[in-house]
């Protein structure tokens, strides 16, 4: 965290003047998820309020128009792009875990960001990230095989690609040793369990949806490193990013409530990776 | 066609003696067209009697460990890499025509070029040329939609790319007018029709198998400029390549049919761009 | 067109008693068009205002959770269940045509009838009848070769299904020479051109979303057998069945002011197949 | 096992004369695994000799074409069909594990289960028994959820079909307290473990190509119900039915051995299914 911001007038940061002034964060939302005549998520009115844009690959979801319409949205609010990979899995929305083997899921993996990047500098910007998707981003929270598969790809493809991912994780680990650049995210609109996972989707109140709640836990995230879990617990949780899931009901509501707590407080709004 | 060869012990090329010593002919074929579990052509046989590698990118065939495998091939072999990209359609393996809005076939073919780019530089290589598979191949010699479409997409993603397709086609044209580079070719498995059109598949006689009679057409293409159709029409046809399919039975054979014919007559077999 | 009705409790039919009492008509509409994670249509508030529903069979949208709700849907309701069978494209939903060669089209009919019956039946129904979808209902109505492929597969699948079809289509006229029962349908929602066929898709003011409109046009329809063109042109329509985009902006709005002009009108809305 | 056999003029069975003259077996393998232009399997070659033929459905293999050839082949051959359900993964060939809900698990075999038998029926024949593929079959064996999804599927669409499984499996177990006939098997062409699963295919000696050795373990199962693992135990196994593999290197040299050997031994090949 930094404390002086370059925003052009695109955007994508913005300095804040409160007791906080200094201190910044970026904030990540899966974009670019639509299909064919399958709309999902509202990535135009998301965009402007994003620093950075996991977009899909076309494996657990996009079709080749929707991801270069993603990267467009992206360049034009000067956010930073990065590849979402996933299971080859449209139906499951990657969200199923398949038991792939890591010389294939290195290939995968290669394959996604290989295609994403071309659409990306064509739209005028570049890959700066890769995040793993759904089921695949918590299979490589503790899978080894499938985590170095990543890793090794990602090292293989562009060694000056970050890896976004939940702190602690396998992924980050292995990213790390292999010299990656490594970036952790706290999530916002989801519940914690008591040992610092995600409460499973199906889960009553496993998704947050009111922006006050969003808003406060946010804050109190940066401000204090701390979330409380759905059980009460305190978590003590540092991220350098805060993720906003695209498809949830409200995101461009809660993405503006968590961007105006944020700049309230003097918090800069602030890609982690140059977009 | 130039009169100097530097053919490194890798190979991809081979200097001959004989009165036409001086003309050099590219040799193309599609490789990397297996799926999964599913196995298709002779990669490993193929790939060192080719100068360029046409591999597939996962729309028609090719599945992300066959491509990565096909790059890697044709990066050992000195053999220049080209994206034979084509209607996403695994079942038809792109030999139906499917009337896709130029906007999305633009869209495609960025998907299509980006995923080989990536895995052809991660093998060692780089994607030199594209050439449109099957049903896309004959769509774009007459249908400037998609004509148009394929050639914004190679231009706008890498403007030194070569595009590989039939003389006198639409595509052909486009890309000239857009500033690509353009190569020619001819087919030497495929029996011809009277008005320089390729004899469908399912015509009996369409595909010819005998490596003696392809060797012999190969080497009247290139010194006479001549190839007979099927009723026996002669025709006037330039290539700057000539081509082979990865899956016409024997296409080992022919291959090395070919290529011992060509270097006999002090043909030299060279890629049109540089590996 | 029959003079009683002995609508059940559990509906898909009403009686009416106006001046038009005893003349019936079937409304049919699209849906079971989702797909994983992407939702599309209201099926749950459409079904209830339709005779009979065109349940896709996962070529082009459904997948088999979808399909299987929209089955157990149609049976709640009283609604006869047709399979809706399409190219094999969901990224282009259908409605690109594709030039599958017809034996490969008589195969892929069939495998989708057979999938949707095997839910119907699970679900307690069975299914009635067939209707192309997209592009492929756009073919059948000019091209021989593969009308003549999907009428084949319903013959040989079971002969009591009826097709439903664009009046003057080569699909009925094969249908009815291969002894199936047919049905010809008009559409509510979208503008004719003078020739009697729809006004494509991206024209403006080809899709007709104002509820009382739709509703007088169905009545007219109905009344007079009369359809006013885009240009003006009075066209002659006869048809069994009117036919509701699910996926059109306010489809629920537009079914139920067919639904109510029509009852009002003492027509009764009622399946041409028992469900 | 019977003591007499009905072997009709449509084959599918033959009857021994030997001391074991009154026994019976089933020889069943995987058939109908093509998919569009990639062939696999020699299907018309190893037809004759099986009794039942696991016939892929289209989600791990199989296009509507293959799959109806394979229909009109058992048919012609006297061979009893079975649906060969898995996981909808056409790049892994079924031969990953997903972790599929059960409720979609459901979904998807129903959906299987009609399009192969639609196909089936359309060929003059009927399904007859149901067999779960590749890395779903192995999860069915300790797997409830999954286990418990295929036989709901199986009883909801037909009660009168069989389930074949290996001896043990939780499949086998919950399909017979749903009333569901169960069928067990043992594999001629695997290495087993100590503890009676297979040998995983990528272990060396996994799979076994010689004839004569399968010809030999396949006659010593029948006759003592024993099999040796490949670390020497002697396991104690009882099955109705042996499987081949249809890809294997071979299959048909196989087939042809094992067959020829039991017959020697007075042993009938007979379908546990009428055909």
């Amino acid at each position: 965290m930094t404390s002086t911001t370059q925003a052009g007038p695109e955007g994508g940061s913005e300095s804040g003047s409160g007791p906080l002034a200094g201190t910044s964060l970026d904030l990540n939302a899966d974009v670019g998820e639509s299909f064919g005549r399958w709309r999902l998520g509202d990535d135009a009115g998301l965009m402007p309020l994003l620093t950075s844009a996991n977009i899909a690959c076309g494996f657990h979801a996009g079709d080749p128009v929707s991801l270069l319409d993603a990267c467009r949205g992206a360049v034009q609010n000067g956010v930073s792009i990065g590849a979402q990979v996933g299971y080859h899995d449209l139906v499951g929305f990657g969200r199923r875990f398949i038991d792939v083997a890591p010389e294939d899921l290195y290939a995968d993996v290669l394959y996604q960001l290989g295609a994403l990047d071309g659409l990306a500098r064509t739209a005028g910007g570049r890959m700066r990230y890769v995040k793993p998707h759904g089921a695949l981003y918590n299979a490589v929270v503790h899978h080894h095989g499938q985590a170095d598969a990543v890793v090794r790809a990602v090292r293989d493809y562009d060694p000056t690609l970050a890896v976004l991912g939940l702190p602690g994780s396998v992924l980050l680990a292995t990213a790390s040793a292999a010299g990656l650049r490594t970036v952790s995210e706290a999530f916002a609109d989801r519940a914690y369990a008591a040992d610092g996972t995600l409460l499973a989707r199906d889960r009553p109140g496993a998704v947050l949806t009111d922006p006050e709640t969003v808003g406060t836990r946010v804050l109190q995230l940066v401000t204090e490193q701390r979330l409380v879990a759905a059980d009460g617990t305190e978590l003590h949780v540092v991220a350098d990013s805060v993720c906003l899931h695209g498809d949830t009901p409200g995101a461009v509501a809660l993405a503006r409530s968590v961007r105006d707590r944020l700049t309230a407080s003097g918090i800069t709004l602030r890609a982690f990776a140059t977009p």
